[in-house]
């Protein structure tokens, strides 16, 4: 009873607010309504009001560069200095990162080097120290962050140097700026939903196994299970929640989130959703059927890739395209929405940012200005 | 304080349990959290647990046919009959479709058709006095059916005859024991999420009128914004919560609901979306861009469409295919979901049918069967 | 025999080098061979060497500008001075050009203004006596000149101004350079194919008609038949060479020239064909089918178009985006390639010519450089 | 002159007749004219009219099966008899064929399995002796038929068993009539234009070497360049005739002939071309561009692929989905439209073939008969 009396207290002001869309009436008609049932209720918090705020100052700070690329070198060791020095952080870096070359030879950056905590991935497990992320260089960048934290997942923050990236909003220009106010709490974050995903083995076939092995992973953009190496088309059973949906013949299938949808699902021909639409994009690549259009699906299914009886090749399957494995008829893997999202804090705010990336990485809708396609309507005669 | 307790308790035990998605954790690390706000906490029942049920044994029943069809005739008796002989109910049918000719010169059927009450659209509003509706025919049945109830929207029973609807998921040869679970109660629903839309006139260019005049509507497939009868391109903007997003310059654009995604955006190119996902489509007709790819937004956006301040031409506005009217420079069109969705009774649920009618209604992903395009793995010699 | 023999003298050393593919082998194998047949055999010379001639200095020139366009206005008057001044050429003019408000005001332009041809479309035929049309402004310019040359179409010399067009290679800052040079003779030409247009009424239906009424049309980009103010679908039926290949169901369907691929086709989806191709692109306009695919036939084949036996509303035809007309049951419009071409001049070549123009105008495949849709290669973990 | 002259007799009746499209006219206006260059005239017998004849009676069959397929064992040894005991041919088989297992061990078979002719591919050519191709199974075995004769190939009749496909046009109940009616001449042939592949090793960075070495591969379908087994992205330039055309970053590029526009490239998403037009076309394979339509150029010219500089992985080319070998820096793959192409016979004509292969191989614009996607044109209320 009383749980009812405070839905209605707070639906009342809210209606049409919410960036997850209106409550929908419970009521339908003079006579129909929802059984009501409290038990699947769900409490959201409006995504577009979503602040990020901290239980005690951050310490530990991760710092992710991409290796390799030498334009980051500086705007890394400033940052380190920055974080070490003027902050007083713990700075986590992974060892390949300081362990690079120039790094070690510059001893002006020895002093703040001594002081930064390494580790290796696969060896050391820091998911449960960290108290903030940052990025420095492309998307990557994030998707290996993503990778690192397979359960709660500390706020991220991403900047871009030459280019703006779909997960990376801020430039680095003002970097001190921009970390400050994220200390002092407030800041717009957006919950990008991850898909949580479980390879289990030979269920059916290899029987005399005891158990059945199996793997967990967890993406940020997408499972892609296609033909690996293999020159032959993949033939793949989708199944929705136990239930045949389709099969899968061509090149394979991207399981996406909405955060994906502008990634490898673009390229395949999807449609592109905004980060905040609690939904999983399922994209056929190179399907050998011409009706076979993407579909988005609720964020609560459950789906489930397998072998097709038929198919005459394995499949493989990999994660926001890293540690691909071979997939045997018996196996399946099973995918459905994480409850540990990325929590990426916000340059602007939820909608802006993702508008800007869909303009300045994708070019979308960009067109010669004030110029058409032929038509004929540029002709004198054809204006009445 | 109380009502965050709560919130804990109903959360724990649903995790990834609902077809909305699982419930985002909502603390990220050691240190950060959402800075909590109980005002803009949302409460949604799980849309896979939405069951239908009756405050009162419905009375009024209003029944919507497809007119001009004559294999609808004898279906429409049988259920006219049966509904108010055998169930006693109020039925409610259009004056045209009493009107019909066969119909009146039916003496068996004169009995029925006197009890009947009619109405007449545009005239007599009984939007406040039906109980359940049943519809007869295609999905164009149902599209009629929502623009009769601008507000709530009493249950809807959709029957097809000859083949299988998106929205009209019962077959009619088993009505009778249909109906009768229906007014049982314990119905699967599936809420489906309207646009509302509201046609602002001459705003900025025409101040000498006093007051802006207005139209509002709203829709369960989609508004269009085209060319219309002109033969000449559209050129609108499209702001997105009073943002300029993009420009379309092309034969229109398509704003539609998940429902709608199967409609003509399908048409235009869009993926489609289960109707239970909260969001809107936007689709561009033709555009004269080779990038303008549809984009997902969350149901929660307000959008506005106006003309460019470019545009060589005016516009058109329609309401799932009908009302066509035209835009000028200086009016707008602001398009939000609705807090009114239409509640559809499913036949199996929610996630069956709508696969059911993604293969049926449009040949989703159907291919021959264990053949493929031509490809060289049919070929004995490639098989190593 | 001597036939036959020429034939082999002249493939011999062009094997491979034409812009239409090599020769085909007319053997295969050691006994099989096609059927020589003299009276089918095609003389056609290499696009790509085609060369403007003259075979009298060009007296006759029409000038074609946008109107409307008041940025058009001085760089017409300093082309038509040069024309009649410098050239001494018969400039021919629309009236309604001359006729223009600031032109005729314009006291130092007069003289060259008198000495204009003026002719009215629709009233007056000049298409037997004009030398050279220099068309200024975007690609309608060029659309329309094709409309008032039903057969023979002298060379087409297209101006831009602001940005290039795909029909308008030239920039008109060198025009005296370029102008001199065409009148020189050799230029580059690319023939770009026309579609002849037959639209018969009442063929079926209104037999009482003596004969059947009927309008021709030649169209340089594309047919159009769409549902026009309609606001109900068109359902036409598709038939090549006499055969019904399928029905259309949806917006309309376009029946374009390769010219035409990168207009109003491109925009609904289709693959963009160079102008040389001998071929005719059929391309469904939001057709209520996933599986209904652009087709490109050869540019030989006789099309027809007519309502479909079931379509409950008419249809709609335009030619190049002008003169809508209605079509009703018993219509027909047929529709096969031109054996009269536009010779448009090249700027630099026509395969140069089209990349720049895919590039320019429709941005084909331009992208952020060196950026990628999110992908984990931008990791520095994913490199080994 | 006599040349000339000849070539207007010819023309006169013809225009407008070939499927290739009609001459187009060589003059334009009074005065211009294409400048004749007899060196660079084509002379193409109409695709429509060819006919297949023989200059002596074809006495050597090649028979192609899809090995490992039981249900073509029975049809498989039924036409070999036919044609040793019945048409008293030489018949070619494959090794392997013949050493299957189930025929080997059939007594019944073994007076015929003695008489055929066995040869392994890659160690006996056969190239120059075969006068007939029988093909039995998908249309796989026409592409390995295609593989076996990289110059002149012999006349292919393709039977299929289970169901059409785009290359295997004849139905196998009636095999002996259709034979027969072969070995008569007259057959309606189409000529599949084929593609000639040169793949160039390190012509620039590995100087050191005394000669390029190269390999040569012709492709009925298409030539695939793709990133292989590797994860990542291709990144390749695409050059036409010498220039640098775009370059292509994502899962590949695939350049096919029209024969093959209806296998990979349909899936990557191409329009569909009829195997008589002469073009070659370019689709890529999940580019990274939002932009990247297919394109459609003329068969004539040489396309060249390479890595792109910046490209940090290798790419993988193979030839009509076989043979795939590493592409590295400095190597380049030269591809163009061979002078050999496949005559395959033609079952009912060369327009009617394709179109039956779209609708059965492919299901092109199939959808439920009489309905729509969900229009309110099915409203009784929508139709005034």
């Amino acid at each position: 009873h009383f749980r009812y009396f405070l839905l209605r207290v707070s639906r009342a002001p809210s209606r049409g607010h919410f960036l997850h869309g209106p409550y929908p009436a419970t009521h339908f008609g003079p006579k129909a309504c929802v059984l009501p049932n409290p038990t699947s209720v769900m409490h959201i918090q409006d995504p577009a009001s979503q602040r990020l705020t901290w239980s005690k100052p951050p310490l530990n700070v991760l710092v992710i560069r991409k290796i390799r690329d030498e334009t980051l070198l500086e705007p890394f060791k400033e940052l380190c200095r920055f974080l070490v020095e003027e902050k007083h952080l713990m700075v986590y870096v992974e060892k390949k990162v300081v362990d690079d070359g120039s790094l070690m030879t510059d001893d002006s950056f020895s002093a703040i080097r001594n002081q930064l905590c390494t580790f290796r991935e696969g060896y050391d497990d820091i998911s449960d120290r960290i108290d903030l992320i940052i990025c420095l260089g492309g998307d990557g960048t994030l998707l290996y962050a993503s990778s690192l934290f397979q359960g709660s997942v500390p706020p991220v923050m991403a900047f871009h140097l030459g280019s703006l990236g779909f997960l990376t909003p801020f430039k680095f220009e003002s970097f001190k700026t921009e970390v400050d106010k994220v200390f002092e709490g407030n800041a717009a974050i957006i919950l990008r939903s991850r898909l949580k995903v479980k390879v289990v083995k030979g269920m059916f076939q290899r029987n005399e196994q005891l158990f059945s092995p199996q793997e967990n992973g967890i993406v940020l953009n997408e499972v892609v299970v296609d033909r690996g190496p293999s020159s032959y088309l993949s033939n793949v059973d989708l199944y929705l929640d136990g239930r045949l949906i389709t099969s899968v013949l061509g090149d394979g299938v991207i399981v996406s989130t909405p955060t994906g949808s502008t990634a490898y699902a673009a390229a395949a021909g999807a449609s592109m959703i905004h980060p905040n639409v609690p939904a999983i994009m399922v994209t056929p690549i190179c399907p050998h059927s011409l009706s076979f259009r993407p579909i988005v699906v609720p964020a609560g299914v459950e789906l489930m890739i397998t072998l097709s009886p038929d198919a005459r090749n394995t499949a493989w399957v990999s994660f926001d395209g890293r540690k691909r494995e071979e997939i045997q008829h018996g196996d399946s893997i099973k995918i459905t929405t994480s409850c540990f999202p990325v929590p990426s804090i916000c340059c602007h705010d939820l909608v802006y940012d993702w508008f800007d990336s869909l303009a300045q990485c994708l070019h979308w809708n960009i067109r010669k200005k004030q110029t058409r396609l032929t038509d004929a309507s540029d002709s004198s005669e054809t204006e009445n």
